[in-house]
């Protein structure tokens, strides 16, 4: 190693180390996620890190500015990923004559953005992608939120919404109003209406009217139908009413109807609530039909923890097939984040700690360690033997709940004795051979 | 999305799409990994891919030139990690204070290096770490080979070798031959010898008396006691001869046959057999201590798939604060491309496909699938009501041992149909609310 001077150790601003505490929220989280998806039919995919620029840029807006791109040792144009779907949209035109299409994905994976970091929000976070591609069906959009309600409904960490809209009825809703609307000024109408929950309603409706160019109650109109009822179901009574002249948004009004009932009679029983939220925009201009957002109840100002939509565009960049796709993304590092503020899945002190009296009895250590772990227990052997206080302390400190301790006499009588750091209560000289009794007791208190 | 000319979608030289045979792969060798480490009392961590240059820069040698760095927006000057002992490194000189020492991490997570793809060589690959930092005992070294070895013989894929060697011992043997080597000099051994898997013992023959400046005998004197019974136990007898006026080699081979000898007692059982050869040298400048690599028997010209050793000045470029520390890697990517070779662990067809013949039945199919899936089997309805030809030919493609078919009668009836894929077999109208038999029979099928 260098012996010039000493370098700071620091992190990159924006970036987070994970200890072990949210580290175990996290393996919780994606453990749950994997084990659910695959019993739905998921399977498991990754794609690199890093990709042509090309591949991962041009859809223009806020998120081509964050993205992390160099030029390479070999002179390309190169980026980080931002998120997981434009690389998919690379994986499938690669993969496409491989994969049995219909395809549902999962994949894990960090991502980069070059954002303000801020509370919550950091360069560096993993996403936990769901993903249908090559179906239109209602069964596709159906299959992706039942199955993050069911990862989030088994992490059981109380109650939560799922809010539900459609970019197809809300654009139908803006055309209601502004029949003569470029595609440029929807875009638009739909990144404002994106911002209602950071900046409020008011504050849109002001956007919305410099958007527009419109300074009347249009504006105000709409939003009332949007809004009324934000927090709870949007009401489709009204706006079937509203659109019984215009046969394309009853039927896109239908499936919508279609998929939240279907939803609500799948998801009985669960955490999750489905609510109807036709405010929901979204900010990325790829999709084209059912959108949400989920939000822990009570913890609203923390954002959303999981969200997604259609996008029957995704090859549109790379071929001219067209192939459908609907999925949705828990943030991982947002929900542990939330997860760990509302004390949620504490560490439990329940390792066995094995203090080591002398050197002689280390190999001995080992095979009373090799009991635990069969058993599923968490067993650690002492790196030092000799002084004992030294190791109970340490053991104290650390994520245990017993500490057993060995030395030459126990080695030599094939015996251990085994204290509850809780309590302080010590047993003596207990015969190795029969261990197993001994830790069912352990599992039987704990 | 752009509508101007279409996209190549490509990957970048080097980096991998992942399909899901082989994710499920190396999610059996992270699952066990972090199973075995947790019980072991290793706890995870992760840090971030980004760090400030100079935190990984400035080991000189190969791996600097190979490093992704560039300047962010912000202006500073950054890299994608290489390897996870650097950022480690950081990482533990800026959480000092909060971690119980001695800690003992587990961290999987990718690197990169901008290094020639080849076989098996990709630019960007998963790594599994294991480290005990804090403790310089003999403890520390065999609790990083012990969990290692457990790890891969969970994994069950056959017989494989931990060779271990030893730096400060080799150290001293080359200095028995050449007794005023610079350090510098002996770095420049330490590299040569560790490209005798690629290049053959004649060759780094030729190397070394290049770098030695000697023509003679001496070299192949020292070549002699390392290599004549390499793949083999190199013999330490005759080190202990070679070394008998030199009290400190004699110290350090002592330990090491110390290390040794508990290691093979406590790995009795194991499919990984643990031999000596002192011609490990690690091209990494770090170590200080124990070294060690593993192969697959029948596999080594894959190279390793487990490597590490001891590494006591972890803290030099950071801070005057001395902290011991030694680690072991699995390389999760190349472990899995051996495993994929040969043929270890191939995706069982043992899913149920759920094909659905109504739309209406669609919301029945979803409560027969929650009855598998609450048996932890994989149930896959089908995204497309109507045509069951086309369904059941989908579902022959995929991952699936079973086909249920549910309709409208069935669903009037509350019963479904089951074929099995393999044979062909079918039984109709089978009852719902006896369906934990029919489960429970196909397991014990399976």
């Amino acid at each position: 190693m260098s012996k010039k001077g000493k370098i700071e150790a620091r992190r990159l601003k924006g970036f987070q180390d994970y200890l072990p505490s949210t580290m175990a929220l996290k393996y919780a989280i994606t453990d749950t996620a994997r084990r659910v998806a695959r019993l739905s039919g998921f399977q498991p995919i990754a794609t690199p890190a890093l990709e042509y620029a090309e591949v991962l840029l041009g859809e223009g807006g806020e998120t081509d500015k964050q993205v992390y791109k160099f030029r390479d040792n070999g002179d390309r144009d190169v980026a980080m990923r931002f998120d997981l779907t434009m690389s998919f949209a690379r994986f499938v035109a690669e993969n496409l004559g491989t994969l049995n299409i219909p395809f549902k994905r999962i994949q894990i994976g960090d991502v980069w953005r070059a954002e303000k970091p801020q509370k919550g929000r950091y360069r560096e976070f993993c996403q936990c992608d769901l993903d249908v591609i090559g179906s239109d069906s209602v069964a596709a959009d159906l299959e992706i939120l039942l199955c993050l309600n069911r990862i989030l409904d088994e992490l059981n960490f109380g109650p939560f919404t799922q809010a539900v809209g459609n970019r197809v009825v809300l654009g139908h809703l803006i055309r209601h109003y502004f029949p003569d609307l470029t595609d440029e000024l929807e875009s638009q109408v739909f990144i404002t209406l994106d911002k209602l929950d950071k900046v409020g309603p008011e504050k849109v409706g002001a956007m919305l009217r410099e958007v527009l160019g419109e300074s009347g109650h249009l504006v105000d109109d709409m939003l009332v139908k949007l809004l009324t009822k934000r927090g709870r179901d949007t009401d489709l009574a009204v706006l079937r009413e509203l659109f019984s002249a215009n046969p394309q948004a009853l039927e896109a009004l239908q499936r919508m109807q279609e998929t939240i009932d279907l939803a609500r009679v799948l998801t009985q029983g669960s955490a999750g609530a489905i609510i109807i939220d036709l405010s929901i925009a979204r900010g990325l201009g790829y999709y084209t039909g059912i959108v949400f957002e989920t939000t822990i109840d009570g913890q609203k100002a923390m954002g959303s923890i999981s969200s997604g939509g259609r996008y029957n565009r995704l090859l549109e960049r790379f071929s001219d097939r067209e192939l459908p796709g609907v999925g949705g993304s828990i943030g991982v590092d947002r929900l542990a984040a939330v997860l760990e503020e509302i004390k949620h899945c504490q560490g439990e002190k329940d390792g066995v700690y094995i203090a080591v009296a002398t050197e002689a009895a280390l190999q001995y250590a080992h095979v009373v360690a090799a009991h635990f772990r069969q058993a599923a227990m968490v067993a650690d052997v002492s790196l030092k033997a000799g002084k004992l206080g030294q190791q109970f302390k340490y053991a104290e400190r650390g994520p245990y709940g017993y500490i057993v301790t060995v030395g030459d006499k126990e080695k030599e009588q094939q015996v251990y004795s085994i204290k509850i750091i809780a309590t302080g209560d010590e047993v003596r000289d207990l015969p190795l051979a029969k261990i197993n009794d001994q830790i069912i007791s352990m599992h039987k208190k704990g």
